[in-house]
């Protein structure tokens, strides 16, 4: 039996961290982000839900001084900066060819016979659970005291062709660059909507 | 200023309600939940980031029994009775037009020149980012004390017909019933993979 927390609502400070006060930071503080802390975010976001467990996301982690310049060179101009000066990007890609993974991810039935055949279906379904656990490695990177910087200003066919060259079923979701936000880097929060403006209760 | 949670990591039950314990319902308690627990949910979930703060999702809540008769009717077989039983379902929804909101959404610089004439463009990011934000809100529900029953075997053409009939720009991306989880209707946990199976490090 899992543990429930009906009632419970989590801590102003946790809202604060995950939600409220967190930005997209555009600068890093010089301060190492370490293997162990991208595992401590993988180990939180694989929990998150996706469509039959398909855990489409495939992750690469560009921290070492070369990588962060093979990922920067495929960088919009204005993204490049905030690729090298960080600690550690993560590149956030997705397998269309995830259905293979199924038997062992979804055991209980036979799942991948829901997608043989379909790669329109598989490219939709992984596309859109992919930005999912991008949301949750965000929120993951959050929870354990980071901040994120998420981009999508890049050139989709270089990155998958320098991260994901050896696999034609990969591609590339969303970028999302870790660390320690410098707050001098962020600009004034964008304005929220009010919840009447894009909600409809029926 | 913003607050920053540097070297603070979210308290161990807390990660268990947002992450580790939190689990997809298939049933649920015979408890409502209010509008203002909905409103809760959209004001967490609105701070979340989205690529210059497009904001794409269009929410219908689906909450009065004809409301749920329509949405169910709409659903695969399997997926019927947990719209039916469940005190409110999300129909998360995006607006392919999202990019008229942009001067005021995201006021600082000219984004909606960015994506005039770009209907391909505008298809896919507001596909990735209301599938972000659709994640937001599954985390802010599990955060004021809900739990949640994604779900995306539906007929998406149907529910667009029923629920954004008078805006062709609008299309559905998944569906999420939100409650208060029967302990009894869910499955054993499916695996998880190991860091190494999904992620690289380079």
């Amino acid at each position: 039996m899992t543990t429930q927390f009906h009632e419970k609502t989590l801590s102003a400070d946790a809202l604060d961290q995950i939600f409220r006060e967190a930005r997209s930071y555009n600068g890093w503080l010089a301060k190492p982000v370490t293997e162990a802390q991208i595992s401590a975010i993988y180990e939180l976001m694989k929990m998150g839900p996706t469509s039959a467990n398909m855990q489409p996301a495939r992750i690469v982690w560009v921290k070492s001084a070369d990588a962060k310049d093979r990922l920067a060179a495929c960088a919009s101009e204005g993204n490049r900066d905030k690729i090298l000066t960080a600690p550690v990007t993560a590149v956030i890609g997705y397998d269309i060819d995830f259905h293979e993974e199924l038997p062992w991810l979804f055991p209980h039935t036979d799942a991948k016979s829901w997608f043989d055949g379909d790669e329109e279906g598989r490219k939709e379904g992984a596309f859109r659970n992919s930005a999912l656990q991008g949301a949750y490695l965000m929120i993951a990177a959050r929870a354990i005291g980071l901040d994120c910087g998420p981009m999508s200003g890049f050139d989709a066919k270089k990155v998958e062709q320098e991260f994901f060259g050896d696999n034609p079923w990969h591609r590339v979701n969303f970028i999302c660059s870790i660390g320690y936000g410098d707050p001098t880097s962020i600009f004034d929060r964008s304005p929220r909507p009010e919840f009447d403006t894009f909600n409809t209760l029926v």
